[in-house]
Formats: structure tokens, C-alpha cells, sequence
């Protein structure tokens, strides 16, 4: 964060450019397909933007893989879900080959990790999970107390820092049997001491599922050294997989014999051709794969992961902390007098590479935002403007247009322009 | 199959043209990418073929609604699912509005029906299924009766003419809870009157769940009619949406406020971006979402439905007897001869868009088909190789040519320079 020093008086455009100038990743950005360079994206958290060599894999692959080698091409997509699995978590994840395969959604893989996890523990009748969650895999865990008869304890969550190693510990008792949270929450960004909090869990003896969606791609996860059991992350958020792109797994090398998931499929049948009789899961990872897995998202999720991999987590931790450090700075200097407050943790260290600014109107300055300035962020209930800032695809001149626009827009009392949603409290 | 009249006596190369004159649909092959002639495939309904249109959807999709929408996009696509689904269920199978979703891969979707269709007879310990079911229909079965100590009764298959009503009807007794199988056969392509097995399940007080993998897009269904309760099917065959496209469900109307999903996700809640504490199963169709669905695969099979629906199941079906019919005549009169036995039903209107052909040395024959002469087949275990003819995509000459070929090798006995797989007995 040395680049910002003096940042906080520094609020002219020229500054930002000259961050730009001093960003070692700022040439990065030429390489994601950027035609409205007006547009402010602020979202890459929730769909990252499209990356150059994507779209001419996807072309690839649609045009020659599927359209000529028809399919014959299995004998090179088959080794796909495990292939980018092992890119995922030697470049993002600190993980060892063979603990990271590339399927289905995050959802299902949270439900197939946690299920198993259950069943790895069945003598243990409580689940642990934060009540500021993400809400699939709040109901993920909702779904299986309720089916096994289990009890699900939901800690409270931090508005600010995210869930709070006191809580779990009070909760972590005997009883429980798996223990899951976000490394990154989704509305304040705030970052949770993975290692501590599995930690927790382990000396209560539960199994921990942790959800990087929120922080895979832009914070680095040592998940092997912080020995944490299973995880999941989404594939197209900073991995840039495009819409809908599957999700990824990790089951740590020492469970994976102890696992079984609750989906017995083909795809994670030991001698899938066989086609024998009786489901044996395979051995690894491949158990974990279920149908047929999509191949245009595994090879999409793939040529982001190459990106990163290219510059290194490291860099793009040092930008996504910068960007998130210059983007407060803008804050502080004009938008808190306006009546935003700072949803996020107030050290970038702290935080993830998204901002939460809080605004009792916050969801009617986000239609403002994209109807009239071209800043497209997110809204999260009740009150947060959530600014996403993708290491890889923002510039610092991007950050002080938004924010420009922005204080604009708030200073004109836009919102009142927009309607407030039916039912909806701002 | 009255263009077939006199077809026995007829295979010459020249007949084979006059029947593509004579075809209605023969111009639709020009929809779809080839770019070797003189490839001949026969396995378009492993992977179907790559429809031009669909390339050039891909491309705007990609390009231009990733590319530029960005997360703006999602206003468009988070109706896929269900607009989608309502297309399929419209064209293909028989179904009326609101009833068929887009999601996920064939097995999950099956896990999800499966477990709350067992979850709505909580009393019933017995599940049935075939023997000769698509192996992963099989395991995911296995996998819930594991998990909940059901009994999984497997009624045997007939190799070729698929399950027997008189062996379901000795094994739907009133223990049974759910009663699943496939409407076309994945070996011999028997079709199976879906309505009175059905009925059966029904009358023993259990609800069926079809799987229709092998059958939509190239054998029409009545689901509604029929009063199936449950369906699923793949995205990749018939529908042509590409490797590892979704699959689609289908939950008949009368039961969807009945059944919940075991896989409580974000996109099957009712107020999804309410995010509020607890699950509340959406309405309708959406409540079998779990998490994001895969955009690109959702438009893929977007459009290859449209294609099926520019044409209408009626002439998909026509040509598809048409196709089959004329592989048999060419098995009859050089295949037969060189130790081939036909291990699908004789009659063209009780069998799907594939042909079983028998022959102890399948498995060689298929590399040599496909290594020395352009072809190619599927191999399905101990013995079949499995020519699937895809309506929309085969002329009757490229049968002409996979025949002539298949019969020059196996008349060389090609498949004596072929290894036989490690530990395969063929």
C-alpha cells in the first residue's frame, strides 16, 4: 500500500492516473475485452469481465473441439475437471495435486461436501454456520438439518468483521459435527482467520467447509497448511469462467478415502465405461464429479486461472489491496459527508478486494448508477453499495470515475428518481 | 417407413442418394458444422452435433452479453432455466407451461427428483429400477437407498426389447415409493410404454420418474398425457447443446407444491435476492434451481430445441424410423452374414434413433471404425457397437458409407490389430 501514501489529500484524476502509471498490473487490463471503456464495472465480484483469450478458447473449443472432433474430443475433456482443479489450487488454493476438481455448481458442492461431511460424523447432531453467510450456504445446511433431524446453530455474524472467533468457539462443542463459514464475507468483504477457525472446529472434533467464493482469485489461500478439511469456491467471480461457470472442490488428501458423496454418478464411478453393476467411488477426487461436467464453463474457469497464475496471487493481492485502499481513501474524502458510512474492515489487510459503503439509499443510487452514470456495482440488502474491484481488471482512474459519479449522484439526491422496490425496506 | 419399400434388395450407393432426394429434412444437415464429408457419425447421440446456429449464438452470448452486458446480462439470462424448459416441454415433450427447468447434469437432477419424490413416501422402503438402466440412474438410486436403508429392487432388463411390464408389476408392490426407468433404452434403443408402467407405479400407490435422455429430440413424449409424475434428460444428445450442456427436469404440475428439493439453493428460493434467513422453496419450476445455472450450455440447448421445433417431432420421428429402418437393411444383407446380431427391436416403432448391432469383437471393431475408416460408432459393453443416427444430422448415404466400411473391416477382420482393453473380456 505504499503507492497510496499521501493518497488521503490526492483526489484529483491526475492522481489516479499516476497510480495507474506506477501499477505494474495496469497492462493486464488490455487483456479482458473492455468495448465501453466509459463503462465503470464495479461488479467483477459477481461476473468477472470477459478475458481476450476466453472468448478465443471458447471459439476453439465450440468451433474445432466440438464441431470437428465431435465426440473424440472426451479424450482430451474427460482429464478437465481434475486438470483445472489442480491449476486452481496450486495457484490459488495452496493446495497439493489431486484435492481440487472442477463441477457442477457451488451450491451442490456445498450440499454433496456437507452431506458427507454428516455422514462422517454421525453420532455429532449439530451443525455450525454464521447467520451473515452467504444465503445458499445457509440453506444448504438448512436443507440437511432439517432432512437428518440435525440442529443448525447460526453464530451472528459481525456487520463489519465478520464472524467472530468468540462465537464459534462458544458454539464448537461435542456435539457438533461440521462446522462451515466464508473465508471472505459477501457484503462487508471482511476476511476471517481460516486457520483459527478450523482450528476451532477440529478441537471439537467437527469436520470444517469453508466457502472461498468471496475471496478465491483475489486473496491467497494456503488451504493444505491451514489444514482445513473441504472448501468450495465459485467459478465465475475473480476466476472470470463467464456465467454460470461450474464451481470447484477441495477435499483434503487425508479425508478423501473416508468420504463417499450422498451423489453416486458415473462420472465418479471407478471404472466409469464399465458401467458396472454397483457404484464404487473412484479413487480421489474423481468421486466427487457426478453427470457429465460442463466443458465450455471448465474451459472458460481454466484461461482465468492462467491469467492469474501469469501475474501470481501475490501481485494481484498487492493491487486488490491497493484498489480497495485508494477506493476508501475517495471515500473518506468525499462520500462520508454525504452520509455513507464504510460497511468493510477499515485495514485493506483486513479485507477482501470488494467495499461496502452503506447508505440508507443504497439500493435506489444503484439504479441511479447504471441508468445515468455507467457505474455498474452491486446492492446487498439492507443498505450496502458493494464496490467490487478486480485486481486484474480495474484501473485506479476506473475507481475515481465511479467514485466521482457517485458523489455526484448523491449529492443530487438521484434515488429519488427511482422507485423503491415493491416490499422492499431501504 | 414407406419410403423403405423394396429397400432389402436396394443397397447400392444410389439408392441411398434417391432416399435423401426423396427426405424432407436432408437440407437440415447443412445446419450443422461439418467440416470433414467425409467423417461418418454415428454417435450423435452421445454428443450431437454442432448446429451452426448454435456456434454463432455462443459467439453473441460470449462476446457480446458477457463481454459487454456483463453482470447487466443476468436480467436476460435468469429466465433461461424455465423459458427454456417450457421450450422443451412445448416440442418435445408433451408437457404444458411451467413444468420443465433447465439445471444442473442428468444425475443431479435425477438425485434431486428421486430423493423428494422418496421424501413424499416417507412410509415406503422399496425402490425399483432395471438391471439394464443407464448406470447412472442406477447409482444414484443405489446412493439413496444406502443413505436412507431402502430396499433397491433392479427388475432384470430384456438385452433387447428393454423392462417388462410383467416384471415391474411383480415388483411394484405397496412397499414402493418410486419407481424409475428409462423411456428409451441406452444398449438396444427399446422404446418403453412409459403410460402403462406408469400406471403401474401409480396403482401400487408410487411415483414414477422417467429418465428420457436416450428418447427426447428424437421419440416423442407425452409426459402429460402419459401422467408421468417425474422426468429428466440430457442436453447433449438430441438436443445438441454441446459437451456437458444441462439437463433438464420435469415435476408434473398436481405434485410441485407437494415436493421439495433435498438441495435447498440460493436460486430456488423464493425471494432470491431478498437473501433472507430462512429457505422458502419457490414457486413452480424454480424451486429445483440450486445454484447459478450455466448460461452458455442454457443457450446451447436453447437452440437445438429451436431446430427440433422449427421441424416438429413428427418428421424428427419420420426420419429417425427412416434412418434405422435402412441400417437394418444394410445389417440384414452384409452384416448379418459377418456374425452381427441385431440387439434392438426388429420393429422400427419400438425402438429409439439407435441401432444395437452384436458382435463378440465390438470393442476392436470400434477402435478399426474409427482409426481406419472415418467412422464412428459407440462402444457399449460386452458386445454392441451402438449406431446412433440422429435425425436431424445423418443422410441415408452416410449410412451407405459407415455400413461399407464397417463391413470391409469386419469382412478383413480388422479387429486383430487392435488391443483388447486391459481386463476387458469381449
Amino acid at each position: 500500500v505504499g503507492v497510496l501514501t499521501g493518497a488521503m489529500t490526492r483526489v484529483d484524476r491526475h492522481h489516479a492516473a499516476a497510480l495507474d502509471r506506477a501499477d505494474s498490473l495496469a497492462s493486464r487490463v488490455d487483456e479482458f475485452v473492455v468495448d465501453d471503456p466509459g463503462l465503470v464495472y464495479f461488479d467483477g465480484n459477481s461476473l468477472g469481465r470477459l478475458p481476450r483469450r476466453t472468448a478465443a478458447r471458447l471459439r476453439r473449443l465450440v468451433d474445432d473441439e466440438w464441431g470437428s472432433d465431435l465426440v473424440r474430443g472426451w479424450g482430451r475433456w474427460i482429464e478437465l475437471p481434475t486438470r483445472v482443479g489442480d491449476r486452481i489450487g496450486r495457484v490459488l488454493l495452496g493446495a497439493a495435486p489431486g484435492q481440487v476438481a472442477v463441477c457442477d455448481s457451488t451450491t451442490v458442492n456445498l450440499y454433496k461436501l456437507a452431506a458427507a461431511a454428516l455422514d462422517a460424523r454421525p453420532d455429532r447432531r449439530v451443525i455450525v454456520t454464521d447467520d451473515g453467510n452467504f444465503p445458499t450456504d445457509r440453506y444448504v445446511v438448512q436443507g440437511l438439518a432439517k432432512a437428518r433431524g440435525l440442529e443448525l446453530r447460526q453464530v451472528a455474524t459481525h456487520p463489519v468483521d465478520g464472524v467472530q472467533p468468540e462465537a464459534v468457539e462458544a458454539a464448537a462443542d461435542a456435539d457438533v459435527g461440521l462446522v462451515t463459514f466464508s473465508h471472505v464475507d459477501f457484503r462487508s468483504g471482511a476476511i476471517v482467520d481460516v486457520a483459527a477457525l478450523t482450528d476451532l472446529a477440529h478441537r471439537a472434533g467437527a469436520l470444517a467447509l469453508w466457502d472461498l467464493s468471496h475471496a478465491a482469485g483475489a486473496v491467497p489461500a494456503e488451504l493444505d497448511a491451514w489444514e482445513v478439511d473441504l472448501a468450495v469456491g465459485c467459478g465465475y467471480k475473480y476466476l472470470n469462467g463467464g456465467p454460470g461457470a461450474p464451481a470447484w472442490l477441495y477435499v483434503r488428501a487425508g479425508l478423501q478415502d473416508r468420504l463417499v458423496p450422498p451423489v453416486w454418478g458415473w462420472f465418479g464411478q471407478a471404472d466409469q465405461f464399465e458401467m458396472g453393476p454397483a457404484f464404487e467411488p473412484a479413487e480421489g477426487m474423481r468421486r466427487w464429479l457426478a453427470g457429465t461436467p460442463p466443458v465450455l464453463g471448465l474451459a472458460a474457469v481454466d484461461e482465468g486461472v492462467a491469467m492469474l497464475e501469469d501475474v501470481g496471487m501475490e501481485a494481484v493481492r498487492a493491487k486488490g489491496v491497493a484498489l480497495t485502499g485508494y477506493a476508501q481513501s475517495l471515500w473518506s474524502a468525499w462520500l462520508e459527508r454525504l452520509g455513507f458510512t464504510l460497511g468493510s474492515p477499515a485495514d485493506a489487510a483486513l479485507r477482501g478486494s470488494h467495499l461496502a459503503l452503506c447508505h440508507p439509499e443504497a439500493f435506489r443510487l444503484r439504479q441511479a448508477l447504471i441508468a445515468e452514470a455507467g457505474v455498474v456495482p452491486d446492492f446487498r440488502g439492507p443498505d450496502i453499495l458493494r464496490i467490487g474491484l478486480a485486481p486484474l481488471s480495474t484501473r485506479f482512474v476506473e475507481v475515481w470515475d465511479g467514485f466521482d459519479r457517485l458523489r455526484d449522484l448523491a449529492r443530487d439526491e438521484a434515488w429519488t428518481r427511482y422507485d423503491v422496490a415493491p416490499g422492499r425496506v431501504t
